[in-house]
Formats: structure tokens, sequence, C-alpha cells
């Protein structure tokens, strides 16, 4: 059984962060530290409750995050980055370099963003590091 | 007016090639060489025709693709890339990237892909280039 539209490589990669909401989720766990679904519902873009948890179950799905219980708060799930999500941050990277030249992107408010953009081997490497530190057990 | 739900980099993109489509249609101007309509429709995805007819308007209007009617098929309209979507290649090489990694891409069929993964600066420089002398007259 296999229901992927192809093996090409861009287009597996659509299959799953092809929408308008999937790779804002992953930015916002990546680069604003948020673990909490009550966190991601406050984002500027102001996605909906239905649409973030389905978001979130299909990211889980696609092993692209992984969620457990919060030991501080039993009712609350934390949500972390898998290896899978962090291998991401390059593509971050590039589409921050392509908006930031393209796009009317705020550079003062993203300031991670343009400094990502202009980012080499070295910080993407640290980056990577620093997030599987603090998500990948 | 500004329509935008944020001006975040990653949301600006997101906004233009957030979708199941957009990308596909862009690889294929961009590394299959397809420049008429009847060409896309035949790309492994099975792309609609009214989905196709969309995005390349929805391309053409946000200024990544242009088109103009073909001098040897007045009918046909031939499509281009501007310079705004010939950036996009470090953002398909980093896909590519992550897809080899990650998802099952079938690496003979899609050679080029795997070339671009791998590729360094230099090549997708030189990717870019010929590409410009392809497109942007």
């Amino acid at each position: 059984m296999d229901n992927h539209r192809s093996h090409c490589p861009v287009n597996l990669a659509v299959e799953i962060f092809g929408d308008k909401w999937s790779l804002l989720i992953i930015r916002d766990i990546m680069f604003e530290g948020k673990r909490h679904f009550r966190e991601m519902l406050q984002s500027e873009e102001k996605i909906a409750t239905n649409i973030l948890t389905d978001r979130l179950a299909m990211l889980e799905q696609m092993g692209i995050i992984t969620k457990r219980p919060d030991p501080e708060h039993k009712q609350k799930q934390i949500y972390s980055l898998t290896e899978k999500a962090i291998d991401l941050v390059p593509v971050f990277a590039s589409i921050g370099e392509w908006s930031i030249k393209h796009l009317p992107v705020d550079t003062e408010k993203y300031v991670h963003a343009s400094q990502l953009a202009r980012a080499n081997k070295r910080f993407i490497a640290h980056l990577k590091k620093t997030l599987m530190k603090e998500h990948v057990i």
C-alpha cells in the first residue's frame, strides 16, 4: 500500500507540509519555544482550534513532533520536535533568505529569521544541536 | 491595505506556495523544462485542469512566473520563471536534501533531485545562471 502521489522529493515534502499552517506550527515550536497547545493558538496568524488540533495530529503521525503529558501540569500535553523536524532548519533558513529578498518581511520584528537567513553552516549546525538537546531525549 | 496574516518570512512564503501543487508546478518548469500547460498536466501527480489554471494564475500574480504567446503556436502560452522563482533553487535544494534523508524518495528516478540535494553552492549558482538565461530575458 502506497498512497503517495509520486516519489519525487518535492512532492513527498508538500504531502506533509504543503498547507497554510504546518510550517508555522513547526516554526513556533522551533524558534518561539512554544511547547503547549494554548501558546500555539496565540500566534499572530490566528490559527483556529480545530485546525491546530488536526495539524498537530498529522505532524505527530508523520514523525515530525511527539507529545507527552507535561509533568508539571498533568492536564497539559507538551510537544517536542523530532530529529526529522530539526533537520528542517536548513529549509527554514533558505525560505527565510528568499522571503527577505522578495517579500515584505518585518525584519525588525522577526530578528531571528533575519539571522537565520544570513546564517552560515556553523550557525545552522549550532541551532540544530541546541534543538536536539531541548527536544530529543 | 494589507491582507497578510503576518509579516513573518515563513508565513509570507506559505501564503504563496503553502499548498499541495504550487511547488510542483515550479519544479516542472524549473527542472523538467516544461513550458506549456499541456505538459504540466501530464506530470505524475495528476494535477486537475482547473487547479493548474488556478495555480498558474496565482503564481503569475505573485510574480513567480510570466506568460506570453508561444511564437511557434499562436494558440499556446509559454510560461517562464522570474528571478523571484529562480531564487527558490536553494529552497528546492534544502527540501530535496531533507526528503532524501527522511522520506521514501525514488532517487533513481529523480536523479536531478539527488544531485541538487548534494549540491554545493557553486552548482546552485550555476543552475540559477542557466535558468536566468533560459527564462529571464
